[in-house]
């Protein structure tokens, strides 16, 4: 296993984290905890792969894709008061994961052929698509929807357009893919820490 | 940029409007109104096309496909009060989109060779999807299923079934296609102006 | 038409019948029963055909399969009482068709070459997914995430995964795929009658 590959399921398993802390806090039983897992640790990648004609998705070709939500969610099962003390450092492994995810996820869409804009797009929803699919199924309003939410889709979406750039300017690669995701966690982090918020409409 | 074109392109942005005026009203801020711009415009077609096969998907093949919902969030954000008032004209808009994807997303699944039945169910996917993607990521019930909505997915059916039968008579052609789109929207906006309302269970 | 079609279609009919007679109780209109007749009814293996890459779905290839739960709305529709009071009858079909998806799910991963972990996930959300897209519609917290629902997901995994064991092992067949569906149905219903939950988090 290469390091992409172990940074890409490290980010599902933070995301999967935080998909099974919602669950056990909603009060939903061990299913629920493994359903919105995988949900959240899997969907934006599982979006990204249907949408662009990976098949079958890289989550489901790879067998560890799938196992490694499922260990997050005994983690929170058997240490739920532990993995809530842990807040603030899987937000920021979250910060992380949104980094890693918009640049892998750009990229993939460069490489199917794929435009500016769409590879954009689908950077930005490999990287909110998973937290979108929890919150729809644990029945609250889309994180990345609420006006009280920090920057979140900005910074995921700003490092998707930066990959793109790199990439049509030949400057991609471990150096600029490590930058950029690197930027994604610092604005993301700083988001956090400073409360940024995109406007409202008038 | 045909006509077809054209046309398929205003109805998203009215689509597209739909979901950047509720993300308004929901008080969802400036991410939150692309998003629900996004996912209103393109959803139904981008569901159509993962089921028949269409990839990637005509919304992120074009790059056009992806700006227009990106600009009728910015329409939204600069000048929600505007559009508010503008709700009887976005009505209209939105009823001519309701036919025009009814009908075009019938003949892309003949085109595709599926039968009668699918090809009515996929038009009538096409028309309704993305406003169903748009009251499920606002935790809103779809305003398709409930009992106190007009009439929206029943004109597009219709429409859908006499785009197929058109096809399978060899009838189909422009002057069909207009003529069954604007009986669509005829439906749909008598509906809108009589409270016409489908049944509910005994 | 074989029996493991008819027996299919016999499965899409009564979870159809869920899904309309949520929506009747919810008091949605006639075209609300038909959506979640057909969401729930096609909701899962739609889901499954496009992550493993059949297109298009069996549900559309096939015109019954989108007939199926048009009729399972009209029943509903016309006779809503009577259903009602087919709950409990309803919910031991229901557990027939948990049994029945579970296992041709996983048939079909295992046959397009998944591994064990993915054939077995999809199994489940065959099985699992039509009632999870039926709640997030009828904006009902899934079914299977909560805490005070009886198990539903666990035998269709246990049932999945069996199956996958039984092809593994050469094992699979008919009489192999009867007993394991047989058996899925059995701990479903004695969950029901028992009140069998799964844990929740500490």
């Amino acid at each position: 296993m290469n390091l992409a590959r172990a940074l890409d399921l490290l980010g599902i398993f933070v995301f999967a984290l935080s998909g099974a802390s919602l669950a056990a806090r909603k009060g939903f039983d061990a299913v629920g905890l493994v359903v919105l897992a995988l949900a959240t640790g899997l969907g934006g990648g599982i979006i990204r792969d249907v949408l662009v004609g990976i098949r079958p998705p890289t989550a489901l070709a790879e067998q560890a894709y799938l196992l490694v939500p499922v260990a997050a969610a005994l983690v929170v099962l058997v240490a739920h008061d532990r993995v809530l003390r842990l807040e603030r450092p899987v937000l920021v492994f979250d910060a992380a994961g949104l980094g890693l995810f918009a640049v892998s996820g750009a990229v993939i869409a460069v490489d199917q052929g794929l435009g500016w804009a769409a590879s954009v797009f689908l950077g930005t929803t490999t990287a909110v698509g998973g937290g979108i699919v929890r919150d729809v199924l644990a029945r609250e309003v889309p994180v990345v929807l609420r006006a009280d939410s920090t920057l979140y889709a900005v910074p995921a979406a700003l490092g998707a357009a930066l990959t793109v750039a790199a990439v049509e300017t030949d400057l991609y690669g471990p150096v600029a893919a490590t930058a950029i995701a690197g930027a994604v966690f610092l604005v993301r982090v700083l988001a956090l820490r400073f409360g940024w918020r995109a406007p409202t409409a008038r």
